[in-house]
């Protein structure tokens, strides 16, 4: 048995009778004490996916074999063009083939789209059972750990259909990054830049000063950036769980972003990729809405490229990306929502001009 | 626009942040006033099945025409067996085709199926937008339209995938019972039924004096009976919304009637039919544990087969009906869980020896 390395700092994710705290830390998955507290339900499943079971699912399930009479292992395709019905079905199959009550505890091992999955089939499966979450990537680490936003994708369009289901605990192994390919924990690092435009001047300029150490994958300052970006997310989240207004300003960099996974074909750009152009794209509409002044966007356009990430779009053309756009389910009968910045450290939802829009993709897309 | 020609009465589902009423009268269905103070989102769907439509969605729809700017009709092909997967992704589908938001109202028309399948699709459309209950078959009257659950069957059972989402109102309009089958009257007369030996031997009693009247759908005594289901599942529900506990007293009946429709595939026999005969079942089970004596459960017994419903079940064997209800969804690790009558108008959930269950169906069942 694998014991903790480093104490696990703690995020109290505040939400009432669904309140729960995530863990970060290094060495966290497969230490017994990681799970203390939780129901030691008699049945409990381990959806993972086929990426990333080989490599942690075993070290998990020996944390959990004293927790439970039975650990049912579920090993999902990997990749986003399987967060399908399909996939949610394969789990909802091998739960009922061996009679999982309703007091089944499900862990979601592994990335975004397993936490999404499975967060999702916790939500459905008999109307509803309890799932733990244990994020292997950087995105999923500081991006799905908190808002218990669940859902797959339906082929008109990206997590359409979906849940919010709060998770009872997230353990955040940082250990597990390091397994990580470079382009992903470039495209987690996206996420955790957007924290600071929407949310805190401060922190954006701690990224500025830390960019280099968090690639080479710094323990201490990856424990900073997980922590702050989840604590940032928690208290957008605390004061609107089910997105009815400000919440929406975590989707900073969403909106173009999902026009162009969409447009694409899902898997083609990952999601942290096409957020972090999108980021550009946002920022710069913010700059011709008179918002905030060019600076603040090519300061932040700079950053984005510095992780890596993309910062020219895919040329499909200004109408197809509007075309787009206008599925996003953030859309309002058929108005666009953009989050823009206000101001370094603060973003809000509204309308712009197709026309605005159109020389914003213009801009920012390939030839 | 036809109006309501009998004032409805009101039954409130005191269910915090998601109260709601339930209007029950003749005509309520097509009366725009029956729609008062609900959101008038840009985009409705009226969700309702082969059977339904051609008979009340034209009247819906126009009752709606000056709510909403647009009303898209979803009918699905009409059956539990139906209740699947792909007439969940149907609505999907028809929903996303015309970029309908998440304000988008849904208004569940149809029975029970429609109700459930429209009803998840509400809870997990955009991860949730709000529907109203528009049910046409005394079964959905007086079951579904309290306590939001929601659901979609799968191939290894019943009502394994779904949600629990309140609708915003229920219109409950007893001038569509008249277009019902007899057999249809009888399955929803199961349900009734039910309210009286769980909780309230005055309503057995009233119940026992009239339903030779409700079967001839005497207006008045429908009215009664339907008011007084919703407020005694109501009184439930609002003390038990998640089933944690008392709510299963609900499920009276189920876990024999479930086993029967699973046993003979969904459809073969109807809901109610299934739960009347799982009633007797049940009944003399609690009889066999000594909770009850044996003239009660003939009394229900008769009752039960006044109705028009089946007191024997079909031959499945003793074995095959355990097997099936084990993997009912209210077993708990392989332990089957019933709900018995402690005393008329009383009961709780327990569990039973297998040796006396058997004994239970061979009294019950066909040669």
């Amino acid at each position: 048995m694998q014991e903790i390395t480093q104490s696990a700092q703690r995020v109290p994710i505040a939400l009432g009778d669904r309140s729960y705290e995530i863990l970060i830390g290094a060495g966290l998955l497969g230490a017994t004490s990681s799970y203390d507290g939780l129901p030691r339900a008699a049945s409990a499943a381990i959806v993972s996916d086929t990426n990333v079971a080989p490599l942690y699912a075993d070290r998990l399930h020996e944390a959990l074999a004293a927790r439970h009479r039975r650990v049912v292992r579920i090993d999902l395709p990997a990749g986003e063009v399987h967060k399908d019905w399909a996939s949610l079905d394969a789990i909802f199959d091998a739960l009922l083939a061996v009679h999982c009550d309703r007091k089944t505890l499900l862990y979601a091992l592994g990335g975004g789209v397993v936490g999404d999955i499975a967060g999702f089939a916790a939500a459905c499966y008999m109307r509803g059972v309890d799932f733990v979450q244990v994020p292997t990537t950087l995105l999923a680490q500081v991006d799905s750990s908190v808002g218990g936003k669940t859902a797959i994708n339906h082929p008109r369009g990206k997590n359409m259909i979906g849940a919010f289901h709060q998770p009872l605990r997230v353990v955040a192994d940082l250990a597990t990054l390091s397994t990580l390919p470079k382009r992903e924990i470039a495209a987690g690092l996206a996420e955790v830049i957007k924290y600071g435009p929407i949310a805190d001047a401060d922190f954006l300029a701690w990224l500025e000063a830390h960019i280099d150490a968090l690639l080479a994958l710094d323990a201490e300052a990856l424990a900073h950036a997980v922590r702050r970006s989840c604590e940032i997310k928690a208290g957008v989240v605390a004061q609107d769980e089910r997105e009815g207004g400000l919440r929406a300003i975590l989707n900073f960099g969403h909106t173009f972003g999902h026009a162009i996974e969409t447009g694409l074909g899902y898997g083609e750009w990952l999601h942290g990729e096409a957020v972090g152009c999108g980021m550009v794209m946002a920022a710069d509409l913010s700059v011709r809405l008179g918002l905030i002044d060019a600076a603040f966007a090519d300061r932040l356009t700079r950053l984005i490229a510095r992780a890596g990430l993309p910062v020219v779009g895919p040329a499909l053309g200004a109408d197809r990306y509007l075309e787009l756009m206008r599925g996003d389910k953030k859309a309002e009968a058929g108005a666009i929502r953009f989050v823009v910045i206000d101001a370094p450290g603060r973003a809000s939802v509204r309308a712009a001009p197709d026309a605005l829009v159109a020389d914003v993709i213009a801009a920012h897309t390939g030839a």
